[in-house]
């Protein structure tokens, strides 16, 4: 048998629905990785995957095959519990920029490994990247000492982490096979336990501005990969939040920094902060330490202090000024009545058309492009009032832009019936309908 | 949008079950042969076509981008009625070699554009290359000259025929994506399509040694095919036959020329001449040419005189001696009683592995090597007696090719009670189980 009738072989068993074993799984990947198994044939063995899916055994062997394709980081030395999040991209989702000081300015070290935006959704190195010196590339030396003192970091992935994902991640990328479940998990969990971290917390997103749409796609999502991580012996629980709305006021890369550091003195928009806090209290617990209300840390200044000590470590400088649009434009309501709908993949696409987010990977971003949302679900606004605020350096993308805003929103004439995403009513502080949906712990 | 995008929407519509339109088909074919759509790609949506399938309208479209990528031969001056004959492919499918000479000297014209075998099936012009000489590329002008006298020709396909076929099967064969009804049928037919003849029959093959194994699978390739034909105005039936025991005694190249000359000389396996004659009454009545008795041209020599001309024709010498295997072995039954099955695919697979047939498309055939079938089921054998010869000019697949053969075949004591394929019976002329199973018109 050559090694080009064993791929063939492997990927008639995974389209014909039979199951591959471990070598087969872990061979593959390698000889994929060497160049002896072509593009053509994995793109054939991904969608093969898309239509037929994996086992519990297969996905796990095919994770384990990403995380031995390269180094695994030891943060053994580390003091303090590591405990990292992860989450699979919004619109708006600025938290991991609070979340991190916060978790670390209680004692537990976040080694936090994060990436690029792609399309609707932004990315968090692209957002720090606003501030001027902050630099997200880190030597092994300098990840030691931050996670001692600050006790956290936000950085890139080295490029021997998982080498075989970021292949094959490439290859999904125009290819058309991104969007499986256990695709998707392997791919965040070889990079997570390549990572060397004690304990992660997920945060999978669910609605119209994220991956998944639908809320059992997401649940099966969190909990093939939370069985990923407890079978490489780390401690996992995941929560489904809404992402039908965009999260917080603020959408784009400066913008998005700046509301963060507003969370991260004790204000900042409700379910930013109430975000925050509940994956906090995930990443605490996990980490063994016993926090009742992870928000004081937020109020009484200590978690800013920790992001100034941050930035400062990786080169920026947390007081100089964001950048700022030189172009703006404002859209406002057209009729008197309560907000019925902002939707988050629209909005996103927006801050894309603005220049906030890139087409290809090899793209640049505009820091100063996004939208503020001024009016969210719930909200009773009247006619003329301010809606959406368009932020960008440049103004070719306005129209694009404003088509994607205009067919965001909703406004119903009496109050709605069903229950509004992320709404705080005045008859009670819970939100009607639930940020958090669901927690899967196992 | 990116030409890039525009291969990504075109994946993902198919993925997801929708419907490509004819301009998107066209330009995917075209822009895969201009290499602007990657073979990654390419292979991602033959993937997700081997799912979701192909409308009428989808594979129609398909078929006709393929035409359009190269020439479209105009066999418009031949005086005869051109009429063409093609295989789904089986083992000891000799069938072309009587069969095209048989038509021609009724006065049809034959243009017979043939492939190589690959894995266990043979092929035409792999056999026909056993006899000194021959060669199987003619110019135009030689077709058009050898459709004249002797009316017929079996040669190999242009280069500038269906070209994006060829590029896309090359990619279907290390995908595993060839055994796709639409991918199948658009294939067969843009090649046929091109080569200009006014009809066509085909001859579906069904069961263990064929494409098809099963018997819906092989009429639902035949209607589609029989569509597309018709839709680019050919005339067009197919027959779908038994392809579970080997067609004839001889199953590989030489000794399948020998047999084929037998049948030329009205003699020969009663299974060969019953399905030659078949194709070429269904040939005749699709030229216009009304013949009771197709069989009469093969008793009478018209049909040998006919291939005598055409070998020559093509540089042979149609008397010289074929090439005789330098290595053989005979394997006999070890018990009394009715040989119940002889399996194609088996047998199929014991001639590739002595030599017959080749792995890969850059490999040469040995025309020596090969297997005679002595019991066919239904024949009544005895301890002892020969069931199958093996023929090699090397001695090292013999192993291998008796393995094959040992798992082959099977006796039962008693007569079997199910019906048998391709056996005569003493009390019926007709084969009990039918080796023509049906024929498609429409």
């Amino acid at each position: 048998m050559t090694l080009a009738l064993t791929a063939i072989d492997i990927i008639r068993r995974k389209r014909d629905g039979g199951t591959l074993n471990d070598t087969e799984i872990s061979w593959i990947i390698s000889a994929y990785i060497k160049g002896q198994v072509a593009d053509e044939q994995m793109s054939a063995l991904l969608m093969a995957i898309f239509f037929t899916g994996m086992n519990d055994s297969e996905v796990h062997a095919w994770t384990s095959a990403m995380v031995a394709s390269g180094k695994t980081m030891n943060l053994g030395k580390v003091s303090r519990p590591t405990v990292d999040k992860h989450s699979t991209g919004g619109v708006g989702d600025k938290i991991s920029l609070p979340l991190a000081p916060l978790v670390a300015s209680f004692g537990a070290a976040v080694p936090q490994l994060s990436g690029r935006g792609l399309g609707h959704t932004g990315g968090t190195l692209d957002k720090l990247e606003s501030i001027p010196g902050w630099n997200c590339h880190l030597d092994s030396k300098q990840m030691g000492e931050l996670l001692h003192d600050p006790g956290c970091y936000i950085a890139a992935p080295s490029t021997d982490v998982a080498p075989a994902d970021k292949k094959l991640y490439a290859l999904r990328d125009i290819t058309c096979t991104v969007d499986s479940i256990p695709l998707i998990a392997s791919s965040i969990m070889s990079k997570k336990i390549a990572e060397g971290t004690d304990a992660l917390v997920l945060d999978v997103k669910c609605g119209s501005g994220a991956f998944m749409t639908k809320r059992e796609d997401a649940t099966s999502l969190a909990r093939t990969m939370v069985q990923l991580g407890n079978d490489a012996g780390l401690k996992v629980s995941a929560l489904i939040t809404d992402m039908s709305s965009p999260l917080g006021n603020a959408v784009g890369n400066a913008v998005e920094v700046g509301e963060s550091i507003e969370v991260l003195q004790g204000a900042g928009p409700d379910d930013v902060v109430e975000l925050t806090c509940a994956l906090a209290a995930e990443m605490l617990s996990l980490a063994g330490i016993d926090i009742d209300d992870p928000g004081k840390n937020l109020r009484n200044g200590k978690a800013y202090d920790t992001w100034v000590k941050m930035v400062q470590a990786q080169g920026g400088n947390p007081f100089a000024p964001l950048p700022h649009a030189r172009h703006s434009d404002t859209m406002y309501a057209n009729s008197h009545g309560t907000v019925s709908q902002v939707d988050a993949l629209r909005v996103g696409l927006a801050a894309w058309r603005l220049g906030a987010g890139r087409t290809r990977k090899e793209d640049s971003v505009d820091p100063c492009a996004g939208v503020i949302v001024h009016a969210r679900p719930g909200d009773n606004v009247t006619k003329g009032q301010p809606l959406f605020t368009l932020l960008s350096s440049s103004e070719s993308g306005f129209d694009a832009a404003r088509y994607e805003l205009a067919n965001s929103w909703q406004i119903a004439k009496e109050s709605p019936n069903t229950p509004l995403p992320h709404t705080k009513t005045d008859a009670s502080p819970s939100y009607s309908l639930p940020l958090i949906i669901d927690r899967v712990t196992s």
